[in-house]
């Protein structure tokens, strides 16, 4: 199982600005129609619900705490599997930290994410608890988690792992895959797929905006969405208005 | 067992107008006091908490999904009991629906509540998710869930039954009861009672605004609240003098 | 097992006004390092997310309710727990409830917590919900609950107990003990070490502050966070040019 | 949606039969096999693990209980569907119910139970808790349950239902579907695909009880388990050999 | 709040022999006819499923452990109210533990339940684990508990009270209430209604036997269960026959 | 993070042999007298309660599936982390497998268990379901799960590493560390202190034996349990006359 960025597949170069403009209940429906059920992480909220983040993936592994496995000193270390995961993160990356559905633990706070940011990391993303919330909300980086917490990981965690195959909020994410943020929460889009729904979701974006304007003028479910053969025609047709 | 909301008793002229009026809280003591305990759909949260909801219940129920009974090609079917349902709802009423408490799929989104936005509806309820969250809080119409999800319900569910009794957040809803909504969330009042419930729920807020008046003032609890004779006097007075 | 106050160590003067000014972050860390794991409050959140709250505890403690020692005729007597306390409670003092963390019941709404208020206290903490919950928030009084609940106390609840130990969201609450509240949520802090807590929390306040100054300026977190000896060096530099 | 049982397919004559000698675990393979990833109903156990039983399923659904929907003297009407559906159901069905998955309360036992062994039913399967537990494992009727409990259902539940689609344990059960238990638990086969399942299931049986056979006397996973080619033509060598 | 056992109502002489013959399922029949919902302990099992308990209530209550008030040198002081409770226990007394539901740590093992076997008591019941569960099992004293639990309760418990009203696996318990075990688990039967539940029980226990015989003899359910006239006419015959 | 074997502690010859001879309470109150909190895997039960198990720990990690990374055709490859971790276990090993929790799905069944049977492990220790549930209970050997499961784990798992720190049932489990099961459940022992614990663990089970006896024939706890200076002097002249 190689998990070296190196051997990952090429992105097309527009996919992740695409994915940027794409929504995630856009992204779910196209990954559902490509075979995928199970690519929306449950319960991770928005810090910031009006930023969007769209970035491949590298991950960190938490396990549980145990005492001569963990406590402040263990941070010092730079080997440290969360503090070396963010020092040498890549521009545009996301980081999503396993860390096993606990929201009662913090696994960052204002210090570590100044860090990412400053690092240009693209998002943070975790099955865990976020402390210094507030000012956490105000600093404006993408972070998408369960909640505050103001306990430190420490308490409940030790990190074990960088860059394996990971589960976070009960969805498997890969190193490599693609994670897309809105103001409804995490998708992680399996990176062979990417460049597809990237395209696919676009279309369904502006099918279904036509589809909502109608609506609010009026028009029955029945024929109108899903949409019957005279509304595709229709929203070609509008298409066709709109570019010309 | 008979739905037909043609065999529904009348409501009084003045009740859901009344009942837009009165505060969840106060609906819940007037419920208990005639013997009902499990009223209030718990977890169910406005997207709007500024708005007032009142209106006759219809409803639908899903199941869990199976693989040879769901899918998108479903929803095309203008007797899918989901589609059908918000396609025939009459001016005023509120839809209730049965999402097993499944907060990780979505039952409605931005194009479905437009529709019933325009058919008249008086509000929607489900104990499920909703999707285009954002969109749906910008929008206004009185939508009261468990939260955002960006999944289809056809990831989890299948719609299997319109205008039968459910279960919705724990509560029996048989179509005709009456749902009010505020900013708290959603009190389910068996039709029977709506009436009783309306007229009772008036006085008790009044006499609580009295209440919280004498308490801001310093009036302490023994006497005050619960209200002792005394207090009860003044209250009647205190109308009086407003009235006249 | 004596819970009388009078038999309580002193706090230092000054102790409650330090810890109005050290986050709940910071205060779980600081009783981390004294051997205390488990201080934060989980799941219970601020009504008023800017207010910052600090106080000594007092309590009341709920049992299950049933049919012959529950209902509203309880609430009139001067000696039920639950409006003893809050009768009684001394300004300053923080009244702490043992919901038994059932969030669909509300232990308070605005005329108890108008009252507690009216008293002077300093704040109430409760691992149930709250009803009035919109008209709480704009009152602005240090609320602490699971969330918004319209059906009284009574329904699921008996109060049984005043200014007993109790356990509030899976902590341990003394008579005695010190609550602190910030955005992020609630810290008990056992009384004997409240000072020392206040006194190392301030210390260790201005210290993140410090680093996080150099973590937005580009510092690496190796030698940083945790702060390495030049970096310390640095800090104690640092403050001596804010103090003079 | 019909439910009629009169619009039911066939099954084939010997599916029943086949149903009953192979496993709960080979029947999930083959429906998993087929595109069907949820057909065994999780926490439901046998109350006599060494019965099987296999049959129709026949539904009753119950909704939250309310003060006016529910209570002894319901009982007594021969249309409430829960007695209904018992004193209707026909010779080698099974009946289902939906109880919500509440453990609680108990929505049969032993003169119920009686009552469907007496009608020849072939089994009762449910999401909910069985009274007179002792008594009703001694008996020996296939029962299978989340466990025992004292409590009669109209303290939690009303029935509302007879035969429609359902819910049991998070699986979809239809009317005519097939309910087939061991000692593991209970799976549930769509209709359509009974007799193929039946098929295949027996198949599997004979496969895998010749590789434990062989894994037994200390053939490697590999090329053994899942089976090779080599295993295969083994297999079927050794099949012949049983056969002649 | 009075607790003490001198100021308890007596019961009727005949009352625990004959509570220690009706069925639990009964049992809470009886407690809902005269009104009261919940007094079923849920998920309280018994040990040895064979034995019969009834005896009043004595309490303990735990509270979450924090280090400065944990620990196994606690154990040692007579007055730690655990040790203490076991200690003074008197004969035919059932000892009543509220462990918050926790069922990782275990609130008693062998040694303190020979001690209490010694001191002549009826019987334990418990919302937390047991430890050295199989030889509890084997010694036979009437245990009801969650399950086995190895960890020592100092890791999650401090014992902080005794003999006040608890709640048990979501029941109240009250000093002097009766708590009656079989097969399927305890039922908390408020003081002042024991001698009625218990008369009243012995007969619908007779009448059910009636019925579950006609039942397995093939009569249908309307008019037997619930009996209607002509049961409960044939049951009159059947008892004086019996009787003579 | 070394995880090879061959840079592990050396364990005392005797240790598992002692081991295998101490319960599972006892250790881990000799566990949390070292200091460590949580080493009982919670709501993992023996399939043969009788059985006793003690051996070095390797361990398979299991992350959510995924349709493009799940699915029968996986198991036929020599290097899939749950198959290849079978094929090479050493005598005397136990495996350990992290399910996430989820007792919905079987992660080994009949065959599987024979294989490590054939190759010699101690013992089968896991976080979730077990398929052929009652034919692995008859086979005997040493397994330690959820419960019953049909589904095999491709519908909700897919391996992903091997031989890496991971969580079971809530406790870090290390490669190397020793895992010891009885009637209880499973406990891990840090391998840097299994000597010790060994040690210590064969001389509290002397001890409660000894106390227990005493008990039984009427002794007071306080003194005895725990034991005061009287009972160690009685408990070291009790064991000089069994030595000689």
């Amino acid at each position: 199982m190689a998990h070296a960025p190196s051997s990952l597949l090429p992105l097309a170069p527009e996919t992740l600005e695409r994915l940027r403009r794409v929504s995630t209940p856009t992204l779910t429906t196209q990954l559902y129609k490509l075979g995928f059920r199970s690519t929306f992480l449950h319960g991770v909220r928005p810090l910031c619900p009006e930023r969007r983040m769209a970035g491949e993936a590298v991950t960190v592994r938490f396990a549980p705490a145990r005492e001569d496995r963990a406590g402040y000193e263990m941070l010092a270390d730079p080997a440290y599997p969360q503090r070396h995961a963010i020092e040498h993160i890549a521009p545009g990356q996301v980081l999503v930290m396993d860390c096993r559905g606990v929201a009662s633990a913090a696994n960052a706070g204002d210090i570590l994410i100044s860090r990412l940011h400053a690092r240009g990391a693209a998002g943070l993303v975790l099955d865990g608890g976020i402390r210094d919330y507030v000012s956490v909300q105000a600093f404006g980086f993408p972070v998408y988690a369960l909640g505050p917490a103001a306990p430190a990981h420490v308490v409940r965690h030790v990190a074990v792992d960088e860059n394996v195959p990971i589960g976070c909020a009960e969805v498997l994410v890969v190193p490599g895959d693609v994670m897309v943020g809105d103001g409804e929460g995490v998708v992680c889009i399996p990176r062979a797929v990417a460049d597809t729904v990237a395209a696919r979701g676009l279309e369904q974006e502006e099918l279904e905006a036509f589809i909502l304007e109608k609506v609010r003028k009026g028009a029955p479910l029945p024929g109108t969405y899903p949409p019957g053969d005279a509304t595709l025609a229709e929203f070609e047709a509008w298409k066709r208005r709109r570019q010309s």
